[in-house]
C-alpha cells in the first residue's frame, strides 16, 4: 500500500501531531509506504516529495507547524503559475503514475473543497479537517483551536492587570473572520466583560454603557474580547463612519480599532487594544490538541486502511467519525445564540454588545 | 432564594471558577443569596460561613485553589473532633435554621457520597463533579483534569531532552490511584513510548523489551509516563520483591521508583524517576478548564433555580445534564481496553506494557 | 516612622513585588507605619490613600499590575483637572501634615522628574526605577523588563513555525519607542535574523537582502524582531514615503507595518507583521524579576530607614546602590554600537539592518 | 582553523545555544572548521564526532538537551571501559591527528577539572562553566540556572493554591546538592516563608515554629522550599534518628521527606513534600539563559580566536571575562550569610531556618 500526505492552507498547531499519527499508524498497521508532498498540493502539482519513514516523523508531535510546508495558493484547478490554468488533469496522472492508493489531505474550508473536486476526478481522498478557527461544519472540535483560545486567553490574562492599574478598557482582538469560537472560548476563559462575534453584530451604545455600569459600581475597567470579523450593527458602513471620524485614519482599520475609536467617543478614560494575529496559529500545541490530532491521524488512517474515501474524518459526540466531503465543502460552522457556551456567558453576566440575543 | 455552597475533597483547579458561576448565575438570574460554607462539610458542621456577593466572586476565575477552603476528613456521619460521632442531625438542623433552599456540594467520590447521604435525610443537594482524574462515573469530563494532563506533559517535554542528551530512560510518575486517565493522556501528548496505567497490571520483562528494541532501532532513550497507581503483574507481592532487592529500600516505595528499580536490573544505562505529586493539582486552570467549570457552575445554578436536587450535573457527548446522586457515589470510572484513547496509542505504537490489550 | 509609597506612570510586572519589600521591609525592621497613595501621585494630590500592614501586602508578590492604582497623567506641577495649575505646594502641605518621613516613589522617567521637583521642594523622596523598556540611566537592569523580553520571545517562538512552515518573513513588533532593548534581547533570544532599534536607523535594501540571501541558502524564511522606534534611514520622511505608497494607508502606521510594506515591495514571499502591545507590560514577573523587585524594595526600605533620600536606588555591577535623583532626571539610557548584546549578536550572524555599526 | 567541541557532565538548558553560539562565531568570523564530539570526552576517547557546519546548529538555540550527546563517567584519565585505564595520551594524540588548534568544553566542576588535567598535558582547552546550580567559581552566573529557577519557582506557584486552600504546610525539594542557589532564588521569587539550604544547618524547632506562628497570625498555611542538600543541625545523625522514628521508612530518605517527617511529630497539620527533580534541568531555557549561552559561546569563539587556551570563559560585574582552568577545579561558589539575596529575602521576612545568620 501505498499512501500519499499532505498539509494545506493556514498553519495551525498539531498538523505535525496529525503527520506523526497518519504516518506511525500506516507504518505500523499495515507496512503501507508513505509520500509526504511539499507545501500542499503545490507538491502533488509539482512532483515535490519525500518519503516519510518512522525516524521522518519521530519527535515532531511538539513541534509546531508542519515538516511538510503548506501553501495557500496552491489549487490544482487554477494553478496560479499557470495563469491559473486548470492542471488537475496532470495532477490525477502524477497520482496514478505513483501508484498511489489515497492521498490524505489536511486542510480547512478551502482545502477541502479542492480535495473534493479531485476526488471526484477519480482519486480516493481521505480529509482531516484543520482549523484554529473550529468552524468547519461536521466536527465538534477541530485539532489547533485549544491552543488559540489558550495563546489569545494568556493575553488576557496579561491585559487583565494593566486594566485594573490604569482603570481602562482594553481590548483583544483574535482570529476568527467569519466565526466567533476564539473569541468566545477565549473570552469565557478569562472573564472578559464583553464579548463580540461576527455573528451578532454589536451596538456600540450596549459596549458603551457596560463599561460605564462597571464604573458605576466600582469596577473602573473593562475587558473586552472581539473576534477580527465582528462588525458593529450596520456593517462597513458604520465601520467607514468610526474610521472617518478619526483624526489618526491611519492606525484604524482592524475591529479592535474600529471599537477603540468609537468607544472613546462615548467613554472618558483611555481605551487600548491588542491584535494577536498569527500568534495564536503557531507554536507548539496544547496537550488537549496533541492527544486529538493523534485521534484525528489515526482515524484517518484507520479509514485508508479499510479503503474508504471521500470523506472527512469527524469529531461528534466525543467519538472519532466520518462525513462525506461534499458536506464539507464550502460552508462555516457559526456560533448560534442558543449555543451552550452563549448561554453559560450570559448566565454569568457576559454582554455580547447586543440588548437581547 | 438562599443557596449554599462548599467544596469538600482535594484542591483542583478550576474549584473558584465554579464558585463564581454558581455564584453569579444565582444572583443574577433569581436575586438569590449564596452562602458560602468553609472548610467543606467542616463548614456545616462547625456553622462557619460567608456571604458570596458579586464582588466577592470577582476576579476568582483564574485562580488556584478555593476561597473557600476545603477539608478532606469532615463527615457529617462521623465528626472527627468527636470521636466519629455522628452529627448529621444538627446539620440538618443548622440547613433549616439558616432557611436554606438547597447546597450546591462541589466534590469527588467521597463528598458525592456524603452528599447522597445528606440528601436521604432531607436537604435539598446538587452535586457538581470534582477530579483531577476524570474517574467519576456518569461525566465524561471532570474539571481540573485538562489542567492536571497539561502540567504532566509539559514535564514529561523537559524530561524528554534529558533522556535524550544522556541515553537514558526517564519515568514519570502522574497521580491516578484507581483509575489512570492523566497517564494515559499526557503519555499521548508527551509522545511517551510506554504508558502504564492501574488498569492493565503491567509485564516488567515487556517494558524492558521496549526500552530494548528501542536502543536496537538507534534511539538510545525511552519515556515512560505512570500512573501512581499502576502495579506489575502479581500486584503487592512482585512490587515488595523488587523492593526487598534493593540495597536502598529507603528510597522505593512509589510506582515509579519499583519500576525504575526493576527496569535498572534488566537493563544497561540509568533509570531516572520524576513524581510530580501535588504540582498537578494546583495552580491556574487552563483555560479549557475554565471554560468546562463555568458550564457545570452555570448548569448546578439553573438545576437549583428550577428545584430539582439529588443530582449532579454532568458532560455527556458535549451537553450539560444531570444524573442521579445515588448513581455515582462509590464508583470509579476506569479505563478499558476498547477505550479509544487507548486504540489511537496503540495505533502509533504505544505500548502498555502487557503482551496483548 | 511614617512612609509613603505610591506607583507612576505605565504598567510594569513586579510594581506589586516592590510594593511588598518595601512595605514588609519598613514593617518588620523599624516598625514603620506604611501609607499607600492611590493613582500615583493623583493620591498625594487628591489626599487617596490607604493603610500598607502585613496582611494588605501578603500574597501580591506574583501578581501584576500594582495595587495602589496608577496614573500616566498626575503631575502636582500641572495637575490636569485644574487647568494644569501647580499644586506642588498643597501637596507639600498634606506631606507635612501627615507628618511623613519619606516617600517611596516607583516610577519612570517622567515620574522621577515629578520626584526631583517635589525634593527640592521639601519632600524626602526615594526612588525606585520602573520600566519594562530597561532605559533608565545609572541602573543596569529595571525590574518588568525580563518579563517584556520573556512574552515577546515566546511570541517569535510562536511566529518562528509559521514563518517556516510558509516560507515568509515574519515581523515582530515589540515596544521601546527611544530604547530597543527588548528588541534586542528578545530578537536574540528567538534567533531572529534581523534585529531593528531606534538607535540604529536601518537601509530597507539591507534587510531585504538578508532576507534574499537566506531564500538562496535553503531557509526560506527570515524572522525580523523591530522594536516600535525603530526607524529606516531618512526618518518620518522615509516613513511617510513608504505609507503614502500603499494601496491600504490605514493598515499601516507601526514601525512593523511600515517595515511590511517596504519589504513587500522589494521581495516575492508575503510578509506578516504582529504588534504585541500592552501584553508585554501586564501579567505576573518571572522569577528573575520577582527577585530583582525584592532587591529594590527592599533597598529603597534601607536607604529610608537609614535617613537618605533625594536618591533612586540602582543596579549596579550586580549590588544595589544609589544615585542622585539629579542625574536620573529627562535621560534615556540608548543601546550603543559597542554593547556586549550587539557585538554577541553579530558575532552570531544577526544583522541589524546596516551596512556597518 | 580546525576546533574540537564537546559537552559533558549533567544535562543543562541552553547547552544548545552554547554550541551554536561557539560555531556560528567561529564558521562567521573566522572560516573556522568546528568538529563536535559525541557524548561528552566519550567522543574524544572513541573517536566519534561530527562537522558542525551552519545548518547543523541552525534552528538549535531554543532546543533543551545537547544535540551532541553527554556523558556523566568519561574520565580519559580513567576509561570506564576498561577497567579504569588512563587513556589520555591516546586522547592526545588523536587531537594531534586530527590537526585541532583547540578544544571548547561546556562543562561542569568535573569537566572542567578533567579538561585543566588536558590541558596541562598539552591540549588548548577553553571551558565554558555550565551547572544549573550555579556554583561555578570565578563566575557570577552559569546558563541554565534562571530556566531552573524558573521551573521551581511555577511548582511553588501550583503549590501555592493548594496549601493556602488545606492549611497545609507544603514542602519542594529543588536541586541543590553542595549550593542551595535554586531553593535560595525560586524561594524568593515565589515568596516563600522557609528556605534551607546546605550552607545553613536548619533548627527544626525554629521551622516548626514559624509554621505555628503563621498560623497564630491567621495564615494557615506555609510554603518551604529546601535544597536536595539541606541537613537539619547535626547532620546525618539527626537524618536517621527522624528517618528510624518513620513508621513507614521506605517513603523517607530526601532532604524534602526527611523534613516532612520531622515537621509532622512537631505540628498538627499535614505536611507534603513535592521533589522536583530533572525536570528542573531539561527543556527550553528561559530567553534570559538563551542571551547568556549566546554571550558566552560568542566569548568562547573569540578566545579560540585569539589563540588563548587554558581557562575558562565567565561573567563577572555584568561583563564577559575567562579565569585560568586551575582557578575553578575542585571548588564550589557556595552561599554565604552576607550574600545581598540573603540579606534581602531576610528583610521581607524569610526563615531560613536558623536562630541568626
Amino acid at each position: 500500500m501505498r499512501v500519499g500526505l499532505l498539509t494545506g492552507g493556514g498553519d495551525c498547531p498539531g498538523l505535525n501531531a496529525v503527520i506523526r499519527a497518519v504516518s506511525k499508524s500506516l507504518l505500523l498497521r499495515c507496512g503501507a509506504e508513505v509520500i509526504g508532498f511539499e507545501d500542499g498540493f503545490l507538491g502533488l502539482i509539482e512532483g515535490r516529495y519525500r518519503q516519510l519513514d518512522y525516524r521522518a516523523v519521530s519527535g515532531i508531535l511538539t513541534r509546531g507547524g508542519t515538516i511538510l510546508g503548506t501553501s495557500n495558493k496552491a489549487n490544482p484547478f487554477r494553478y496560479f503559475a499557470r495563469d491559473g490554468a486548470d492542471v488537475s488533469d496532470e495532477v490525477l496522472h502524477r497520482y496514478r503514475d505513483m501508484e498511489l492508493d489515497a492521498i490524505v489531505v489536511i486542510g480547512g474550508d478551502g482545502t477541502m473543497t479542492i480535495a473534493n473536486g479531485m476526488q471526484k476526478k477519480g482519486m480516493a481522498i481521505v480529509g482531516v479537517p484543520k482549523t484554529i478557527d473550529n468552524d468547519i461544519v461536521g466536527t465538534d472540535r477541530t485539532f489547533g483551536f485549544d491552543t488559540a483560545v489558550t495563546v489569545a486567553t494568556e493575553a488576557i490574562d496579561r491585559l487583565h492587570s494593566t486594566a485594573q492599574s490604569h482603570h481602562r478598557v482594553m481590548i483583544l482582538e483574535t482570529m476568527g473572520r467569519y466565526a466567533g469560537w476564539i473569541a468566545l472560548h477565549a473570552g469565557m476563559a478569562s472573564g472578559s466583560d464583553v464579548i463580540l462575534l461576527p455573528e451578532f453584530p454589536y451596538d456600540i451604545d450596549v459596549v458603551a454603557e457596560v463599561c460605564r455600569k462597571r464604573g458605576q459600581g466600582g469596577q473602573r475597567f473593562t475587558i473586552v474580547a472581539i473576534a477580527e470579523g465582528a462588525k458593529p450593527e450596520g456593517g462597513e458602513l458604520a465601520v467607514k463612519k468610526v474610521v472617518v471620524g478619526s483624526p489618526d485614519p491611519i492606525r484604524l482599520g482592524g475591529a479592535g480599532n474600529v471599537l477603540a475609536h468609537a468607544l472613546e467617543q462615548r467613554l472618558e478614560g483611555e481605551v487600548r487594544t491588542t491584535i494577536l494575529g498569527h500568534v495564536q496559529r503557531g507554536g507548539t500545541p496544547t496537550p488537549f490538541d496533541r492527544v486529538l490530532s493523534t485521534h484525528f491521524g489515526s482515524q484517518a488512517a484507520c479509514v485508508v486502511e479499510e479503503g474508504r474515501s471521500g470523506v472527512m474524518v469527524a469529531l461528534h459526540d466525543g467519538r472519532m467519525t466520518e462525513i462525506p466531503l461534499t458536506d464539507v465543502a464550502g460552508k462555516v460552522r457559526n456560533v448560534k445564540p442558543n449555543d451552550p457556551h452563549v448561554r453559560a456567558a450570559l448566565s454569568v453576566g457576559t454582554s455580547f454588545g447586543v440588548r437581547e440575543l
